[in-house]
């Protein structure tokens, strides 16, 4: 680049009269052309935005209504094709302050994703993480490493990156859940693969059965089959069962009835998934969790350095994200950007506000990032 | 120690005409005297015994009948008291080639423990990691750390060093386990510690809880708790059901009827039980798994290092340890030591051999020590 | 957000005409508005910049002339002062493909920082992960937590997040190095804190020791202070001086002419700076790597998950990075985008091509996201 | 067994009227015969010494005199060779209560072992751990999977399991030092290997460098090559020289001076040995370590699980194992068992006395059976 290339450089400084930055001057001019010309930025103009003294998310706290989604989607199911190239009728939720990109927060990809009664989402692999919650409906099936997973109200499936899947539509009606990704992060990263597999699985993959290789190896408590191996960074487990997961929730809340330790905090019950053989996080960069509130009861409020994407599982209840607050029911979904508080209040009038959690905390932790602050009154 | 001293040293060298030792001269046996008098002994006079080509164990394969031992537990229960002091009605093995101690492999304790209806065995903790496998009755509860748990026929109950526990026969009939502990492992590295608790848990402990706290908290599958540390040292389930372990074998079996991977090798299948946090042991220094052999079947020949104890817990066979073949049946217990070549086979006429098996594994695994040798053919 | 609210949503969707995705009609623009209106992006527009077959970085390959960094930099010397607000004298490399932001890569940070005889730079911390690395001069003097640390030539410097650091130039002429921090992948996965410390250290911390007290705690090899805790996530030794680097390197070539392992790959040697606590990488985010090329050798060609600047610190020589080549020569800095070839050969008239190179692949190592390909001929 | 075999029973047990055993009575000794006939041990017979409240080492605090274990050991020289079968001419400290067996204390061998001008001993590997330490002279070389390390006053030479090695004597003077292994830990448990290797080594490997390759690999502060793995269970720097260790503690010390952290406490200086790839103990099952005590200082009074063996390197002082206490000075070697009080303090009349410590500590804290309580006052 030579000094002609000025007009092209990315690169636009202005000096301007203000606290911290150096007094505009001809001189400073000419520097500043200097740096746009050899593609430089000073710190001084940008330590501000860069460095805050706290994340200062990009991304805005949000809700998209389950009414809506659904509705979109089938209106999509009904109009546009599932099949290679297009891979997924998957619909993302875009942050309104990402800029239209599909990125529910800066780290993490949300859709819906459906499928009609019969149709194939054909095969393929990819290193970004993924998993699928069952908000409502059944007669899906995901195929993972050709396993066959059913897909049923309150379901978990977790899908570690790199293994091969799809995923077919044995009902007699369409079929809405929610899929997680780790899309933004791997994107900004840039260390995404992807290939295609075949267009379609065969007769053998295409079963229904209750229960998947998956669980029967590794859906028992505490037992470790002996044959496979324990070092994979994603669980091995593909499916988490809602009556596990309910039961789960249901005995820390017996237990504090009782007098005993178990809830998170009082009326706030809360269950981790993790990989059974490490006791992990079911995938490297997403924790996934399932909270329950207590009739009438709230969560603490805390913020924690990086983001989250909420989907209402079951009862109503109120949210409170940072300064917005929204009544919630089920389906619903909302985002808590980084370092933005989060309460959690379920209703007088339901049994409990379940809430499904997906976040970006196994990245923090992993590199020693992570802060929490709960609040304490 | 002076010259005088001599005749005390418990040193005590010969100089022999062997290979590799030096020729017996006045000189040597003078230098000898010298060592015997500075508590010195020469690597040369015991590098083969020291130093074997692999290890040779000082324990034997031995084998005690289920029948003994309760026809002596239940005359032990008629006439010994449980209480403080003894503290426990144990009756542990005793290695033949051990010098009569009660140690069943040179590093594990393995004993049947018998408690008359109503009897209570005081609180106590200590640093040796304990566990208790029940091969048939019920009615007795441990408490560990105020919680009570249920023992009934096929349950494992791990409890990690240092809980507080005493154990209480609510029923009408006596019942026997049998306990493992690392107490020959504490001892020999002579790193124990033991206290004394309450002579008596409370009536709220006395409890007869179909399920413990522990396994309300964690005995979930793939479920962590949000509200509970996982770093601890060693599992915090403190029972393993019969129904999970079974379901978890059976279902290894039927896979390997449709053609899936699943067992350990054909005809055998084998969960560890692992602390739900963390994915490892239960105990840091004792394995425990259940083996099931299919009618008809046989494992692997196999050896490794380190020592293991195992119980027949249903169905009848043949094990083979080393040069010993015994026909077994429920109850039976038997060791193998360290590298000694083993195999296990179901009879023809009985469902399967289910065998539960403990070992010090883990001690040789963390310290990088492990070592197997799977027979192939 | 309502129907009106259209016109402002940041979501804008057009059917096209192209392979893989659904047909323009009336019905797919309808649907698409309302995708806009709810903020909601389907995947099929998106699958092919969002997930391709391999990372595709949006970074260039780019080379910064040490000449002119100086020059610059010398310049902002004169006219810019250093002070709280702007912090630091520090001048970004922007690579020309990332819209005119302070980031040499996706997640890298890399600037010259410039500070004139007897200024100070004030106390600050922040969580981002920093080091400094000196390609010439000496005079200025890193203050971390108290500690006064030397900067010279072929001196790495690294100074993990949360440590209160401030930076003097104890000598009558200016000092330039190179601060490499993970400020981009901080901001965008909007983790981090900063904070003001004192305006100005104490007398005491301007001293201007030899040696830091962090490297006579933590400088000797093998060996670990007792009294020093080690589980900290960046590295307590806060000076890798070149004495030591230099001669690790000499040693690896030596080795190979003696016909020893040692060497990375025939005629190149190379070490990585890691905690000696640990062995870990300094830094969590950031690897930090010196590597010699022999007169007339070259590296292999390989490609990698992540990015990378490298400033040549001795000797001249050629850089391919994807299809770019360069010369090189001491002070150049230049960047290998994620997945993207690189290669480097030493010059026959010069002894050795000396590289300091630093990278953001602990990230992926963390997150089990690490590939590497390494070309064999 | 059966009945007859009564006599032949290791097992003997005896009714006894004491507290805490069951009333003697003719059925309960004719209980103890169906024990002894069933190899059967009861627990409230052995308790109190199975399971004391903490530690009660079998083994004893005990000084042997440097002069005389160097007389003994060149007297050796003169009569006994060194040569395959005996392998090597070492003689090892007997604790006076371990029944006359080879070990200093329960888990850890000690031993002085002698060289002569030009002798060979010849090349073995085994899985226990070694490491060698030279409290004086110099001549041998140490040659490890090829490698000839030199070994002189103050060096540290660990060498982890299963690596070929042998020595050699290449000078005019013989060479005594000591040697530290894990025999009796892997003798107790059971899991030790042995091969011997060739008889004698080449010419190449009888070389005799300043330097081994091992440090020119990996004796660089914080500098790892990258050409070498680091996951290796011991440690791959093969030579700790004393010039580091020296300078690390001098620098404790002056640091102490100048008002900083840096010692472990008042007065006591010290440094562990660690594996340069990881920052762990250099062995997985041996802690080694290097403490300097202040002219008229004293370490601190403490005790720990497991024991230790320490050689005075320099120096003249008191030290305190329990209720002994010897005035010790340059080799004298003496053993601390588990959970017994230690304290030295360095004599007026000399600039400090050196003590070079190792112990099985690394076997308790991978257990996570480690104990320490240091006495405050």
């Amino acid at each position: 680049m030579n000094a002609s290339d000025h007009s092209t450089s990315p690169v636009r400084l202005k000096a301007t009269a203000s606290p911290n930055q150096p007094t505009p001057t001809p001189e400073l001019e000419q520097l500043y052309r200097g740096f746009e010309q050899e593609l430089l930025v000073p710190l001084w103009t940008e330590i501000g935005n860069l460095m805050p003294p706290h994340p200062r998310s990009q991304a805005t706290a949000h809700l998209w209504r389950w009414d809506r989604l659904k509705e979109l989607a089938a209106e999509a199911g009904r109009i546009v094709p599932v099949g290679r190239g297009g891979e997924r009728r998957a619909i993302a939720l875009a942050n309104p302050s990402l800029g239209g990109r599909p990125y529910a927060t800066p780290t993490l990809w949300a859709a819906i994703q459906y499928l009609m009664p019969g149709e194939n989402a054909p095969e393929h692999r990819h290193t970004q993480h993924a998993f699928r919650f069952v908000v409502e409906g059944e007669g899906v099936w995901t195929v993972v490493g050709g396993d066959s997973v059913r897909m049923s109200r309150g379901d978990f499936l977790p899908q570690a990156g790199w293994n091969w899947h799809a995923h077919h539509n044995a009902a007699t009606e369409p079929m809405a859940w929610i899929d997680g990704l780790d899309i933004p992060f791997a994107y900004n990263t840039e260390s995404q693969f992807f290939e295609h597999g075949r267009d379609a699985i065969n007769d053998a993959e295409r079963a229904t059965p209750e229960r998947s290789r998956s669980e029967r190896l590794w859906g028992h408590p505490g037992l470790r089959p002996l044959s496979q191996p324990i070092d994979t960074p994603g669980t091995p487990l593909l499916a988490y069962r809602w009556v596990d997961t309910d039961r789960a929730l249901t005995d820390q809340l017996e237990l504090e009835d009782e007098g005993h330790v178990g809830v998170l905090s009082p009326g706030h019950a809360a269950v981790r998934f993790t990989h059974p053989g490490t006791g992990r996080d079911v995938l490297p960069t997403i924790r996934c969790e399932m909270h329950r509130i207590r009739r009438g009861g709230s969560s603490q409020r805390w913020r924690e350095v990086g983001s989250s994407v909420y989907q209402v599982f079951d009862g109503t209840g109120t949210v409170r994200v940072g300064q917005q607050e929204w009544r919630v029911q089920r389906g619903d979904m909302f985002v808590v950007p980084s370092w933005v508080n989060f309460q959690a209040s379920c209703d007088a009038e339901t049994v409990s506000l379940d809430l499904f959690r997906f976040s970006d905390a196994p990245i923090f932790e992993a590199l020693h990032q992570h802060r929490i602050e709960v609040e304490t009154n």
